[in-house]
């Protein structure tokens, strides 16, 4: 087995290394017609050239989490393929949207290192940036990871923690070249509600649920050529079953919040995130939101909305997130924060 | 909930209102690859550049039903969120091609109503029709449905029941710019049989059957836009299951047809269409077709043949529709009346 | 039943016919993204218009087995579709790069007959090519299958079996035009073996497996056109499962095989192929190879390895194939061998 990749281990690691991930991937509207047949997004930005158009972009981009996959699917061989969990997000920003006909690539730079008191794995902290053909940055996110160590003899790294933003600042936000929604059609969008109708602290319920397939979150997760063993083989885990991509749960979680919030159109921003418990073929995932936090934008008739997303297994009608103990509640899937663009 | 969209009930709907439907969508070939996965269509036309191009088309175009499931399903949510049942279908017809990269939209307007005597629900009537971005008309279909009642006193509107077509007239069936089947190349389509073949009472069964999956019904309904929740969540109904959107059976069904009816190439009118029985996954669909009229066209070679496509459960050897109550046996999934352009 | 086709039978065969099979098909972005959703497909040169540009080529060409199950599904309604058994491939070679946008169509000769000695059935050779718009030759290969007669009173055809070569010599390989890997970029193919880093006898298990599913096999069969009821229908077999498309079984094989030859980019010959056992549903395949031979080739930094592509059901750390009877183990699904293109 000399040949194969066997991924990196913990003490692989070292702090400022940068990791040029493999695979370079051309995205085409194939990718886009299997991402709307895999999730219920109707966001009209990414549906219609048209549409698109008229809010003074040259085409409909790929949608934004498109580019996150396919970011963070050629990070996994290098990154995650000996992970034991996937801790957390941070300090991410979409910088240029993504067109059919553009391929990416990406690279990770170790920004952190601490290995756990037990010994045996530590928190390995990256910073991945996905780049186009014109080796301009599309997207960057800082992610952690808990990594096994191969010998638990290995020396431990000094540690190091960054010192990560709690949430992008607002002013940090790119907003694509040309975007202006002063002419938005919110009829054609789906919703009446715009940037001022939201406040500060409400909560909506997207209502609706999907029950999840095997066929589907394989399909999602191989689309984005994300190799993680887990996903695929029945035979991996002691219970036969395959854990599914956390990021098919934010993906659904999504596109589900399109119920309540059709008008906030393009992710420009990931401040936080927490896969906080495991999904497996049959749940039903639903969505809420929370609003945050909101800013304006240099562009016209462009407003900024921080969001809270969670996605749950059974619902959630009181919003619940923790319990007393401070942990996630079992029924909690996701716990997402992120900057999002609407008409004002 | 204030922000979600609760869709309309039947006290919403006023006779002459127009409503436009939300979310302009760009197909591609990325449509196009899916559907053939989706479905095992054969129809040449819709497979191929060069037999369109032989055909004097410029192109392939979209599926047919490609074009009625993206105008369907953006009508959901505004007609039949609520609905008990779809009814049936009338005064079809599709007036342009539909090609990769066109955008597509819809609008609906309400052209009768009548409460049930029950007053908890009653028939809504629509004529939908799908434009494309230079907006012209692509397709046209009238649908009824019944829609629950949010408040049981509202007043019943004055019914008013439109005098619909029994069928479309041979000489109002549109027959796309250029066509022409003088140059017809039966082997590369399939079948030797041209319209001079087919004779009106002729039954075809069309042997083959598919096995229905959950993840494949549910890429199908996502991908036109569909979001009602029945067929989504296994939460939704008592009994667990997901009932399967009625324009999945039609495309199974019509794809099924390709073995018997491969110059059949191109649905041009839609005369009336009822979804018998629900499906579920696990059962098997097969389908059988009779002829019911022929006709003449203006276009060079092109004959137009009108027929009933059965879609069941379990194969139908004799061709059995109805039962002496005159009510659809509970095999039968499907029964639609429909109108193809074919060689002569 | 009369204008269905209800395929070929042995005694429907004769030594020299040249059958045209039907239906092009224009194959486009939308094709490639669904076979990358469907198999763990990354070989950079198929991922990549930038990598494939970088190796000499005007774009990404769509995936090798792409070509091959397009060619080989339009065969299937005039060669196998009454077939008990698919016995085997030979003399395969990869002619010509298939780009999106290219039309597909295939024809096979009749090269050689043998009725078995029951006189039920008998074996059919042929030489299946597909051929683009243009009518260039893409790809060619000889397969044979076991064929039921309808008339087991039908007089036996005189016995001929053709001479097939046991592999394709390396000289008659085609290399694409204008492929060059003199500044091949491996760190962006994600492995750094190259040609001369492999020896003859050196044997790679490539370690991951995949699940597979009903959704996923039938959505790739349907995707080339492939009709074959056994693929499709449950109540087809007594035991009511579906029979899965050994072509299935060649590209998850195939794509597994990335982990450890990552750098055998292009598949150019087809020297043997067998189906060892059945696979279905719920089993979960893994893959390994073993380096055949070696050969040189034209083309600046390209040179030729031929390799064998086991895949099984349950794993196989020892390598193990064949029992002491000399057949496949009850594990083996495929014994494949091919020739593929890697940098020097």
């Amino acid at each position: 087995m000399g040949k194969t990749n066997a991924g990196r281990f913990f003490e692989d690691y070292r702090l400022g290394d940068v990791i040029a991930h493999a695979v370079p991937r051309t995205v085409s509207g194939g990718e886009r017609a299997m991402y709307h047949a895999l999730y219920p997004a109707r966001h009209a930005l990414y549906s219609s050239d048209a549409f698109a158009q008229a809010s003074g972009l040259p085409a409909s981009p790929m949608d934004d989490l498109i580019a996150f996959h396919v970011v963070f699917g050629k990070s996994v061989p290098d990154i995650s393929l000996n992970a034991v969990a996937n801790l957390g997000y941070g300090e991410g920003r979409w910088l240029k949207p993504v067109w059919p006909g553009d391929t990416l690539l990406s690279s990770s730079e170790v920004i952190g290192l601490k290995q756990n008191s037990n010994g045996k794995s530590g928190v390995v902290y990256v910073r991945t940036r996905g780049t186009n053909q014109h080796g301009e940055t599309v997207m960057e996110y800082v992610r952690w990871v808990m990594v096994r160590k191969r010998d638990l003899d290995a020396d431990a790294p000094a540690t190091v923690i960054p010192d990560l933003a709690k949430s992008v600042d607002a002013g940090d936000l790119m907003i694509p070249e040309g975007l202006d929604f002063s002419g938005y059609d919110f009829t054609q969008a789906g919703e009446p509600h715009r940037w001022g109708d939201y406040e500060v602290g409400e909560k909506i319920d997207h209502v609706d649920g999907v029950t999840i397939e095997e066929a589907e979150h394989m399909l999602a997760t191989r689309l984005w050529q994300n190799t993680a063993k887990v996903h695929f083989d029945a035979t991996n885990r002691e219970d036969g079953k395959r854990l599914i991509y956390g990021g098919h749960i934010i993906s659904m979680a999504r596109a589900l919040s399109f119920n309540g919030l059709a008008n906030a159109q393009m992710i420009v921003g990931l401040n936080a995130g927490a896969h906080a418990n495991p999904c497996f073929s049959g749940d039903t995932v639903r969505a809420w939101s929370e609003v945050l936090d909101k800013a304006d934008t240099p562009a016209p008739g462009v407003g900024a909305i921080r969001l809270r997303l969670v996605a749950t297994k059974h619902g959630a009608p009181d919003f619940a997130l923790k319990g007393e103990d401070g942990k996630y509640l079992p029924d909690v899937l996701l716990d997402l924060d992120y900057w999002a663009l609407m008409p004002q």
